[in-house]
């Protein structure tokens, strides 16, 4: 390493940015000041921001897995369950993956385990793969708007909480119930 | 008016700004410009820039409107595909209109018609609440990732587009399955 830092000592700090400032904190400025190197040493790893925050949303879900229950149905719910628990332990997590996400540049992770899940329930690679964006899409942006909402209200732009509980998971099941009736669509032809 | 302008004068000119420049060229600054007032008058009318933002969220779902399909699965398949094509009128419409949900200040109005949509299909009200959320979640979450996307392969962030057609229909059928499904449930009991 030119500069000896590493690509994981960047990934590194920048989580401990976010974590203790959200979004905001992660500049290319404070994440070299954090180093004590240059920025022109973050560029060594990283040819853009985007790259280096798409590797940052790579660690947010890196700690998702699969969960060993032995229906189907409730491995997707146990897994759409850790993935939420992972994005709200940093703020503007969700945020940051969804982000990552329509770069196509990392968090990749969730959208393959939910097609692991898929197929091994029976879905055909291409429906296992439609399937499981709608429910990366439903966990992201359940979880964006929960922590949007939590955000609005400690800044005072609103002056109520305004949260349902349950509602997370009963929206999942109701996905669930439609990749149930693809499944059971194929088993029946 | 002791400023002279309206309520949907403000929102009309920021509609405009939206449309030229995106989320980026909502600002107070900007608007007040356009409308040649004082930043001030704006706030004689919203109480801050969160409420400016959910009254234009508003407009660019107000012509989101039910469709007359015979079957309720048809009219929710048309709902979802209008939502997303009046937030792609706007750059950055879903992300504004995500927003304007998360702070429950605006943007209400495709969860009313979904909804209003599900009880008509059978559903119990919380149900279809949480159903319609289900369905706004993965509507508005497709069509941010999809805008995001294209600025990002637009700015050079990103060197080739990756967009899968025909994806957003089949996920909204799988959504609709799921609801299918918890209706039957109903039915027969």
């Amino acid at each position: 390493m030119v500069d000896g830092i590493t690509r994981a000592d960047i990934t590194g700090a920048a989580l401990v940015l976010l974590t203790n400032g959200g979004l905001h904190a992660l500049a290319m400025r404070r994440i070299a000041a954090e180093l004590d190197v240059q920025q022109s040493a973050l560029y060594w790893h990283f040819d853009n921001k985007q790259q280096l925050l798409a590797a940052v949303a790579d660690l947010v879900v890196a700690r998702v897995e699969a969960t060993n229950a032995r229906k189907w149905q409730n491995r997707i719910l146990g897994l759409g369950s850790r993935l939420r628990d992972e994005l709200l332990r940093y703020p503007d997590g969700a945020e940051l993956v969804a982000t990552a996400i329509a770069f196509r540049l990392g968090a990749g992770r969730p959208h393959q385990l939910f097609t692991a899940e898929l197929t091994r329930a029976g879905m055909g690679d291409d429906d296992a793969r439609v399937a499981a964006s709608v429910f990366v899409h439903f966990v992201v942006g359940y979880t964006t708007d929960e922590q949007q909402h939590h955000q609005a209200a400690e800044l005072g732009a609103i002056d109520r909480l305004d949260v349902a509980t349950g509602r997370f998971d009963q929206g999942l099941r109701l996905i669930v119930a439609g990749a149930e009736a693809q499944i059971a669509t194929l088993d029946a032809t």
